[in-house]
């Protein structure tokens, strides 16, 4: 799977200011390296912009990464900008096609950390299908940054099955999460707090366009909602969906689908994993009577396996998210307030 | 010309990294605030990303906004990070619609300050004439950022009578320069050093897309290239183009448009207006028989008074930009090496 593409060999060990002069350096590491790396026709005009050719309706979504650390178990920030925003451009509904890249780097950041990203970008580019279309990079000086934050926005042409409109979702609609949950956030904390578990619990991020594509062509219309919970976790994307909708949520926690693992690691940290972050997971609110089809062909998919039917969407407590635990216990989730863990993505 | 968007009562006084969450905190800094100031139908739907309906070929352009200091004579880190994109749209020979805005603000930003930025991009978009479709906000702990960065990423339609392709540049060509150079350099240098000037020396941030698209309505199939000479200067721009065209370029001195008090600045300081940093000018490389047309009717245009025929292409001394002064000097002119003045957009 992994790219063949040794780092070449370049005349400065770390990044400096010079690099995002828009002069000799920047055109140097360009020159020697990123074009190398993510070449492509579009790309290769060098113009101030792109042109693309797009048919259709177009989504559009923008993300700004500035996770820490930059390399943890399962991917770098790399890998997470260009998955973070294919998702959230196929959470549209659309078949993403290009995207931009934009660096902010921290002065004295190693050549070696940013060819490593470089070629995880690549290799995530593939496996999703998309292109890097234009890019930028700029240099701030070292202790105003912090080795690197990446933007990518991403272009996308709706699938023509799409019908995702939140004006969609219906009473009695039911909620599906693709595959286990807390996974990401609990990767990232592992490493944060030096916890060591019986294996590595590594990230989960991931593209998940193509899944959800094939979803699409199958059961189009009954697909009201897509929505990834990364950053603010499950309880947030649920809440947003209640309060936009002004329908109530309820979910039952034992269909809750989470690693053995990750959950004992929540319970012994005190986090609650529905306000843990997701990467390579998504929420898909669909039709009642078609969820559990629709679940099943899922547990198809390599990346939804544990694919679930979690709760449904009711016309009580309008606006508000309802857990229910097999004790038949009842208690209402918030969003998230403040920050359990900053800079998960 | 300025808005009236008085800020709300925030129950904060300074950003923290609650309001990067995802959670409780980010939705009512953008319920609050962010909405309020950008609403359009496109973004009111808040999604994880936008619909968008184009027709035709699309130019797509990204840029990442570091400046320092944020505020500065004749703008601010926003209108800067909305003109820099749509600018850079408007070189492809697009008409800019949409764009998308990414914040990575650092801990402790006073919210005065961010509401001030916001504004100022509300009215730069308006005077572009584009919408924000779609954002994100992302918050880094203090001394891990410097107050915001800026990403917005562009997206136009090209202009059916466009016809920029650095391969149609031929040789006998024009240079034409747009408007005064050096003066967002010398503005943004004189303030971190506090320099002071007769009358202050003002940013020329600015949007330049209606001047560029009334251009290419007359002239279309003439203007072969646009570019905005930001960051590098004329210098990195006129030795891209030479380079990537393999032709030679020559420019004379005595044509280049530069304010006086900015001359002056450059003298003073030991810096060459070649390599100072530009915003709101571009280079249009046009047929040789047009230029002095074209050049006049810019300079009818509110922000290309002083545009000027600055060059030529030629067949000599390709891949090389060369400098002719009033007394028949010769100098190459490179690229810029290194950095004059880190962080200048």
């Amino acid at each position: 799977m992994h790219l063949h593409c040794p780092m070449p060999k370049f005349d400065f060990e770390f990044i400096t200011l010079g690099h995002g002069s828009g002069g000799l350096l920047t055109n140097k590491l360009l020159d020697s390296g990123v074009f190398d790396v993510l070449k492509n026709d579009t790309l290769n005009k060098r113009h101030d912009g792109a042109f693309l050719k797009l048919e259709g309706e177009i989504a559009f979504s923008t993300d700004s990464f500035v996770i820490s650390p930059i390399f943890f178990p399962g991917g770098n920030i790399g890998e997470l900008a260009v998955n973070g925003t294919v998702n959230d451009v196929a959470m549209c509904g659309a078949i993403p096609k290009y995207i931009s890249l934009s660096f902010i780097l921290e002065e004295g950041l190693p050549m070696s950390e940013f060819w490593e990203i470089l070629v995880s970008i690549k290799e995530a580019c593939d496996k999703a299908g998309v292109i890097v279309a234009t890019g930028d990079t700029k240099v701030v000086d070292k202790g105003k940054g912090d080795k690197i934050f990446i933007n990518t926005t991403g272009i996308g042409v709706v699938h023509p099955k799409s019908s995702i409109d939140i004006d969609n979702i219906k009473t009695g609609d039911r909620i599906i999460v693709s595959n286990q949950i807390a996974t990401h956030g609990i990767a990232i904390l592992s490493v944060r707090e030096g916890l060591e578990f019986e294996t590595t619990i590594e990230s989960d991020t991931t593209n998940l366009n193509h899944s959800i594509l094939s979803l699409i062509d199958e059961f189009g219309q009954d697909i009201h909602l897509l929505r990834d919970p990364t950053r603010g976790g499950l309880s947030s994307s649920l809440n947003e969906i209640a309060r936009d909708t002004e329908k109530g949520i309820i979910i039952e926690e034992q269909h809750l689908p989470i690693d053995q693992q990750v959950s004992g690691a929540c319970e012994i940290l005190g986090l609650d994993p529905l306000y843990s972050a997701n990467e390579g997971i998504f929420l898909a609110i669909v039709s009642g009577d078609k969820a559990d089809e629709i679940v099943n062909r899922m547990s198809r998919f390599d990346n939804c396996q544990h694919a679930s039917i979690i709760g449904t969407v009711i016309a009580d407590h309008p606006k508000k998210v309802v857990i229910t635990n097999t004790m038949g216990g009842k208690r209402v989730v918030n969003m998230q307030i403040g920050e359990q863990l900053p800079r998960i993505c």
